[in-house]
């Protein structure tokens, strides 16, 4: 089984594309085990998110090289944008796909914090599962005053950086590096035009109102199909799995009368998270990956 | 995306383990691209199954690889067993599995079996998808009669062979040679230990006592459990697919009272069954096979 961890580093830097090249070609040329999966550049948040995979060897050099191209050419003392960023290299998550456990990811988070500041200077937070305390395993809550407040923050007693100096970096702020679980976007679409619907199952299935602890979730209006939206990212599918949502939304729109229309995957899914679907639902006993045909190919 | 197409080859030896041993080993020796990914041999039976996977020009080399090694050890002559057989190579099934069409495989299995025949002299009967003949698509009409009566029913009208001599090859016999869908051995066990009810629904459920057209069936006791299962086979999942066979066990269960207690997948499955499951339970709209994260990971 090869091990394949993902690492999706967030760059405060959108609005250059050859720039962005530059850094994305210089992450691919750092290690034969590392592969650039995408780019996404966006100019009014002046931000690029690249998805790599690979092993933690070559993850612990293409992140390297990122922080020395980056560090380069993005000065924060100059950005600006409309996402909220406090370092030139902003955010770094290591997901674990397989082969790989959480806690090699949380080992591999803290190897890379320690080169990052050890060489380039630069203070890093680490966030999520990479976390010790309690208080700053969220992103939000670690960036929050951003790059502009970053100095006074880190003077405040309990901010103190995980690795390195105890003062932004002059040009490149403070870097966030972590490890979590894979998100899945998922969205339920519901047979009504009635957006308070949509907002209420919102409100009772997302956590942070009452609801199931690994979702987030929003009600949006779908203008062109006359329809409402459900629309989610579920931060953990194996602590709280797909079907499980679904059948809570669907329980939901049956209070108000509302039948579920469809739902959809946007973007990437675990192969795991439709395993555990299939289980669910088949009540399946004594399944494992390895009995997946094309797992089965895959291994040497 | 690798092309992978897998092929079960079905050999009338199961008691010499040094001989199967060879064989497999003379498959794997024939070309880079064919993996022996399983070797099974049955004494009662005197046969085994080879489970290959591998390119369409790689499984040519491997099945011709096959059948020589065979042939030289194999003589149906002196051959005994529980199974029925026609072949010292019996039947040889070729699978798309990746990249690869059903008409792909037809097409490889003509090709292997125009071989076979110029070859090793074999006549050989295209079996399932690969056959032309609706007479001659399923493996049991083709070897009814078995070795010791291939030479009368191979003299007989509609029974001449698709490639090679119109008489058995004096100690090989005649191969069956196709393509065909992935099985999933996939069995329901119900909350009762009344056999007779295991047995209805089987009969209910099953193609040939009018039930649904790619599902084989039968009910068994699991005596060590005192509960009962409908075992089945399923033979073509993309047009009738595991969860609407979930489904209809679990209503003519219900028709009796009793519970679904669990369901299980025997050995493999193609994950693409396992999508359309989840895609089904979750109404799931516009998913593609791409947005398997793994998938994707293993794109060139």
């Amino acid at each position: 089984m090869p091990v394949i961890v993902e690492c999706i580093p967030n760059i405060s830097e959108g609005r250059r594309p050859e720039i962005v090249g530059e850094i994305a070609a210089a992450v691919g040329a750092s290690a034969p085990t590392v592969r650039v999966l995408d780019v996404s550049s966006d100019a009014e948040h002046n931000r690029s998110v690249l998805t790599l995979a690979g092993d933690p060897a070559g993850l612990t050099a293409g992140v390297l090289a990122l922080f020395a191209q980056t560090l380069d050419v993005v000065d924060l003392r100059t950005h600006r944008g409309e996402h909220p960023r406090m370092g030139a290299v902003d955010v770094v998550p290591f997901v674990p796909i397989e082969g790989v456990t959480m806690a090699e990811c949380v080992a591999l988070a803290r190897t890379v914090g320690e080169q990052v500041a050890s060489r380039f200077g630069v203070p890093v937070y680490l966030y999520e599962e990479a976390s010790a305390n309690p208080a700053r395993r969220n992103l939000e809550d670690i960036r929050r005053g951003e790059f502009e407040g970053l100095a006074a923050k880190m003077a405040t007693p309990g901010w103190a950086p995980d690795f390195g100096p105890a003062a932004p970096q002059p040009s490149a702020g403070a870097s966030v590096i972590g490890a979590r679980m894979p998100l899945i976007a998922y969205n339920i679409n519901l047979a009504t035009d009635r957006l308070e619907i949509a907002k209420r199952i919102a409100a009772a299935v997302r956590h942070s109102s009452g609801g199931l602890r690994f979702v987030k979730a929003m009600g949006v209006m779908l203008e062109g199909r006359g329809i409402v939206q459900v629309s989610m990212n579920l931060t953990n599918f194996e602590k709280t799995p797909i079907p499980r949502v679904f059948e809570f939304v669907r329980r939901e729109a049956a209070r108000y009368g509302v039948n579920v229309l469809e739902s959809e995957v946007v973007g990437l899914v675990p192969q795991a998270a439709l395993m555990a679907t299939a289980e669910y639902y088949l009540q399946l006993e004594g399944f494992t990956a390895s009995q997946v045909l094309e797992t089965k190919l895959r291994q040497p």
